[in-house]
């Protein structure tokens, strides 16, 4: 039996992953003017993870390291007009519409009917709660609960903090390094629903826990058949 | 009596106007380079308030808006390496050590062990949770809300998570429209401890409520004795 059922939002309820992509592709675009600018999204990706235990998740962090990531690149050539082009990217992504996944709408309102449902949401606190705003998903999540990243210490501290007993939570994300190894080392369920991207920080090696000890599908219209089986009632 | 006794953290258990004040003084340091850079306090308070509803509160929000406001005021002549100067100046701030007030040390474990207390801050969660980590004071808040923003509607639903009686709350802090007021609002008992400076967002015109519905502290020294006479103990 399942007492909550937590999910994640980012690439899980809506689409996230799509907009750094397409923001990315304009950060290349800008830099493409400047001659000798050597692009790479690897020295992107390596000034992020320099500025992780400084600045956290979310679009303000990733701003401030493509403003870092275009001066390197230009070796200091990059024209303030530009900048201020790639914190007007900042600022449309911050303002991005909401666009929910496939099944959200129907499955969220289903369940939340019989369940009591989570949020787990790491990034910005800012932009997570204007962002459930947008979606009209909220009033469904008993919880929400945003956090600066997402560890098995921190799902132990949120299932003690509400009362909650491991083996009676189940987790749904699209995020193995997020929301499903950490959720199965504290004891937890977990059901990965891969999206089309993932960003380079989140994956993992092929080196998965024993296997049968978390469901893979294909999209979250498939949930509620497998909360059924996983509750022992017939599909 | 007083179920919960809640903090506000930044000015009021930690030094953190300073460090912004300081990094000011860098900035406009860093803009007297430039001829004609019309620096003002005036520009970049402006800039920050237009970006508040897209960035909302903390360093990184406040690096983003130096960046947009250098830009402007240097009519975009400011050199990419200036601007890696206002990064530079962010990760300064982001990494500073916490700084406590006077009076911190003593009165937060004494009030921890008669007294469920709280913490009530705001701005960006990575780097709150890091300034709570470095001050050593975490231990003794049974409970650490980290939220984008403090007024009435908040401070409503902090106390309905918790259970807890407007009337047997009360909030210390030094900002009055973040920290007095919308407590009072709400039913809430109230502390004002000024701090020597305070952020022009920050400030209320005169018109405060009714005289006698908060109490006006010079230090934090003088809070247990405060806190004995409205539990109505002998002080």
């Amino acid at each position: 039996m399942l007492d909550v059922i937590a999910f994640d939002a980012d690439d899980t309820l809506w689409h996230n992953e799509t907009l750094y992509s397409k923001t990315q592709s304009r950060f290349r675009d800008l830099l493409a003017r400047y001659e000798q600018a050597d692009w790479s999204e690897q020295a992107l990706y390596e000034t992020e993870m320099r500025n992780l235990r400084f600045y956290g998740y979310g679009i303000k962090s990733f701003g401030l390291s493509m403003i870092e990531t275009a001066i390197k690149l230009t070796g200091g050539r990059i024209q303030a007009r530009d900048i201020q082009a790639i914190i007007d990217l900042i600022k449309e992504m911050l303002q991005a519409p909401v666009q929910l996944l496939d099944h959200v709408e129907d499955i969220i309102p289903a369940l939340a009917a019989d369940h009591t449902l989570m949020l787990i949401t790491k990034g910005d606190l800012l932009d997570q709660e204007a962002k459930i705003a947008r979606s009209d998903l909220g009033p469904y999540f008993a919880h929400v609960e945003i956090v600066p990243d997402k560890n098995a210490e921190v799902y132990r501290s949120i299932l003690d903090r509400h009362g909650i007993r491991p083996e009676r939570f189940l987790m749904v994300g699209n995020s193995l390094r997020s929301d499903i190894l950490p959720v199965i080392a504290v004891g937890g369920q977990a059901v990965h629903v891969p999206y089309h991207l993932t960003w380079a920080h989140e994956t993992v090696s092929e080196q998965n826990p024993a296997s049968g000890s978390y469901v893979v599908l294909e999209h979250l219209g498939q949930l509620p058949a497998t909360i059924g089986k996983l509750q022992g009632e017939a599909p």
